[in-house]
């Protein structure tokens, strides 16, 4: 058994159930060079967070998340509630010395994210990790290394969709991603950042600029019975509260490298349940992803003889491939939860090697600022909007 | 045998062999009220016209198009020659008391797109269509059938994208659709338009506002040995000549019903050699279609039990379906010329009906003034740019 | 103008149509040593028959197919009557001089066949060409190029499904395609015999055996009040009429070369309108074909590097593929009918050639002894049935 | 917290890994009324064994399954171990007074199978379930759900492939999986087994007879430097071991409803890394499933109206959907391990209310005679085979 590394999560919603997995999952099928202890969970509701930490596996509770971050047997600190307490959380616990990993978006505001990537700044020591998961997909990776070995050559296109239905049905019920307070925003910082992230680290570049528009279709929505919790129901008589946030946003943007890109998110495409599409076009080929067929990426390579060229849709459980070789033979499908998995297996070997495994902060902070431009130009009657550049 | 319809064409490459064929076989597949009857070709070089009457089984020759329009055995004038010609061969065919039948982009200006349009509205006992062929991919027609029936309900988002790679290669020779002067513009308005008039068709709504991005990638091309025909090769010591329009148009767009639309058109999506994916999200449903799969429309109804709800893949080639029972039995595949012969065939119904089958001259000047939009907003740094209305 | 080729058409129904399409088109779009005249057209309904010449283009018509296989005017007689009269006209043809391209199945005994391909063996001066045009799409051509070339190694697997809806209701009108004495057999010989004869080809080998099973489902079937021609209807009260022929067939076959092979067809598969797929596996790689996408060919190449390797979908109508370069711009879709004009580009150049182009008489009655071994073996608990060699 | 299951599982490599995740994860997902304990792990090494306890997360071993199958403190016995191996543990364990869980093939002889279902049939007070985990994918389990629902009418067709390729490579590294000793036979019950329970299961109907062939395309293969374990490789010198199992079958059915159905399964589709195909085709309707896309199942509804009719991708992952609502918001993937859980979450629920969830080892058995029948039948001239009815 390697040396432990205790970790505390605040938070035990979906993003909680989704950590606690690949925290009781990764030394099961990777080596790890410290082993993970799934310490503390952290909440407010004493029963719930009871309940929640038994049936996700954590040996103890807090009610307050700053007695967690200063816990001695605690060596990590995840963050997996709304985006409003993110700064707050992480600040403290990268006072208290402890290493975060920290949910996208990284911030509701480009402030907190300053601010974050700030902090984990000044402690070089610890690692700071934000939770873009999708980035560990092994079709992604394996995207990223082709782009990297010059397989499409200079990057022309790209064009990102994120789409959803789950609010399409105007009598879905008000939660709190709806509201900004909590949420920031809606489907941009929600499922937009991902695909910008997914953009960013496939090409290896940044969105320098972007031309936005949002829009917000459903403005009020009937509040459930039961607030929190997936148990409540929505009648006739249920309380109307407003929508604050974008239902769908669509942006154009301009790759640091010079290629355009086209940029969409939404939650009211009826029929695609959660469907991330991601394509590049470059100057020698060309890489398309589809999240509904996630254990394949396509492939076309230009400089294939005509005859029998054509996109390739590679398999990528083989052991050649990212993460291969550690969950089951090849032809075996993985799910969503396994990139969670992945990024605990990268942050656990980047804190063993005293690195800082990227998404860091200031990589959360970068999309953050993304978000910010798309916000600013499409309250500025879409004009071309720079992303700022950090100082 | 029905009244016969006299037809003079100009142009004689691509799209005169699409005409041509459309025109040889509209009669022998569907009841038509008049018979088309090919008499004569109009081109500017007489040995290759010639040549070209006897391949694609015209008559006689005209190499001045002045000559033919004013021909007493023709009815109809259809044009497939460049878009800087088009105005004024359909304004003298119109002067001429013929019917017009016209490529797409009406034209390469709005200007001699509103002159077309008006010396169209001039003469309302003329039929003068614009040839959007596209539309009549029986997938596009039930799209619209679907639309019209509410099964969709209000639209909230268009996808559309029209992705080509046949310029993607920077030795691939220059041709005259790079060339401002003839073209007009260059993935705008050869396919992009297209794609504006798909998703206007579609969903019986105008695009009425823009926010743009424009690039061309590669600026200079080598000239084949032989410009005109597909026999020219290019070589290192082609001499080189500048591309002088768009490789590639990016833009966000707003719909006259409220609706988000994001358009795409490129030459340089490499694999994707002539892919045209439209989608719209509705309140009730969602439409799919993608030209790689040409006689299938993808339907989501949302108002289907949600246990077996799901994306239908609808071979559109049966009797029920748009000019379905008049080619082949059921599942067997129409072709990308099969939208030409149907243009052809709802034409002449309009002519003997004395109607004005869309898309008219009216139609292709509207395309023309969002084209024409797209281009301002992106020399004006994206700035949301509406559609100029028709004075 | 090329010398003429003078063409008499017996049949003027599905086939029929097909076939005069592909004789009015073949030289618009490819270079031919000999311009097929449309004669010709014979049939037994005098009024029906010349309505049908005047819509498919043909210049006359015989009443009785003896007078129009021996007319000086015609050169080639093309058969695309039911089975039963396949050999009559054929082997009269024959005599008459004409080359001949007779529609599959060859015919509806292998006694018939026999006759038929000795006919054709007397003649080697004519060509005698069976009608199996899907393997004129250039997808499947493509596949027999690769296997030539070795791409795929030793065929370890074929599997071939034919497999189409239209009789699945009950309710659908009895039809000549039913009746034993007419169409020879049912599935097997109507749809069956084209994967039988796809999987040879592309392979390049031979079924030798077989193991079979025949059903049939649904076996009486109300009758039309026109028999003939598509406008009959049937109710409640239409008369019934035995089915007397398979509604489906599966069996397993062993090719010449030692491989496995899978065979199904059947007019029973609810939602395949007409859907062939076939599937070579080899030593070296494995190609896959769909219908339903029938511009491209799925290759894998095991050979490539496992990191990137996968199934490619090659759209096929590039100029480097079979029949390229001729229709469209590449990626422009071809439709059912193209394999037909391909048919008659090979045909008409065989016969200038005096070449035998494939598959000729003695490939059709190949076929016909498979398909007469899976009879055997079906009627004989599905023993293992060698396919007799040819004397 | 419920009362506990003890889990003795012997046999650690692929199978018991996969049950080790299922047991870890079950009841954090879904409310168990019993709560498994991960007792005691069994197997032959000490080092290994205790190396893989660790890492798979059970508390004991033991080296020697005699002891493990009698220990106080295990409830259940899970079995993942070789088939040779299967009767003579699950036996014992039943013997005991233990539930079992036993991989597939349930034995590797009929006679084997019998005695294990006649011990089940001893001890109906414990529960006794073969380990056909893929019944268990949400697609498979609505499949059934439809067919129950009437949904596709009378059965007409089944097709069901399984196909893999790690063995295509004829330099594959020998493994105890071509071994008949060990294995009882190759594709045949490796992964043929699991379509035929699948086609049993989604229709409902059992598999009466069969008509066959098996083949073995590769008759040697070099033996891999570690045998045991995936370090191992071959090289030039490495010894060559024969293969005694088959590498591929194929064979026709009939199911006891009367409906046609064709299984393959086999190791030598180079391409297709680990693909199950099942197509079900009824008198209303048709389901369609692959492996490939697990989440999704294609369903074709032939009574709604032709125009709208087509296949649809039903993404399963919905609150509706079996399993569905326990593990992440709808559209979010569930992976190949995801079965394996649910397997368990049916298992526990089937001890604590006293039923037999299916497949029973009389369930197991039956699938042994199919498999016993295709083998006689393939040695016997692939003659038509009656499934052995139980005496």
């Amino acid at each position: 058994m390697t040396p432990r590394l205790g970790v505390g999560m605040v938070g035990y919603a979906f993003m909680g159930a989704a950590h606690s997995q690949a925290w009781r999952t990764a030394h099961r099928f990777f080596e790890l060079p410290l082993t993970p202890v799934m310490v503390v969970l952290g909440g407010r509701t004493p029963d719930a967070l009871r309940a929640a930490a038994e049936r996700l596996g954590w040996a103890d509770v807090e009610t307050d998340w700053r007695r967690l971050v200063v816990r001695d047997d605690v060596d990590l600190v995840d963050i997996g509630t709304p985006g409003d307490t993110h700064a707050e959380i992480a600040i403290a616990a990268l006072a208290a010395g402890k290493h975060v990993l920290c949910e996208k978006p990284l911030a509701n505001t480009v402030a907190e994210a300053a601010a974050m990537a700030a902090a984990a700044a000044e402690h070089p020591e610890l690692v700071a990790m934000t939770g873009f998961s999708y980035r560990r997909m092994p079709a992604i990776q394996l995207a990223r290394r082709l782009v990297e070995q010059g397989r499409i050559g200079t990057v022309r296109h790209v064009r990102a969709q994120y789409l959803q239905d789950w609010l399409a049905d105007p009598q879905a019920p008000w939660v709190w991603r709806v509201d900004r307070e909590q949420a920031g925003s809606g489907a941009l910082g929600d499922i937009g950042a991902h695909v910008v992230d997914l953009a960013q680290f496939v090409t290896g570049q940044t969105v320098d600029g972007v031309s936005a528009m949002l829009d917000t279709f459903v403005t009020e929505r009937p509040v459930p019975s039961s607030l929190h919790g997936p148990g409540g129901t929505v009648g006739a008589d249920s309380p109307m509260r407003p929508v604050t946030v974008d239902d769908a946003v669509a942006f154009l943007g301009r790759l640091s490298g010079g290629g355009m890109a086209v940029f969409e998110a939404t939650r009211f495409a009826w029929g695609r349940r959660n469907q991330i599409r991601l394509e590049v076009n470059g100057s020698a080929g060309s890489l398309a992803f589809d999240l509904e067929d996630m254990n394949a990426l396509s492939f076309f390579d230009a400089t294939e003889p005509v005859e029998t060229a054509g996109f390739r849709r590679i398999d990528v459980t083989q052991p050649q491939h990212p993460y291969g070789g550690s969950w089951w033979p090849a032809g075996h499908a993985l799910g969503y939860e396994h990139a969670f998995t992945h990024q605990v297996v990268d942050l656990v070997r980047g804190i063993a090697a005293h690195e800082h495994p990227a998404p860091t902060f200031a990589d959360g902070f970068q999309v953050q600022r993304v978000l910010a431009a798309v916000e600013r130009s499409a309250a500025d009657d879409s004009r071309w909007t720079p992303v700022e550049a950090t100082a």
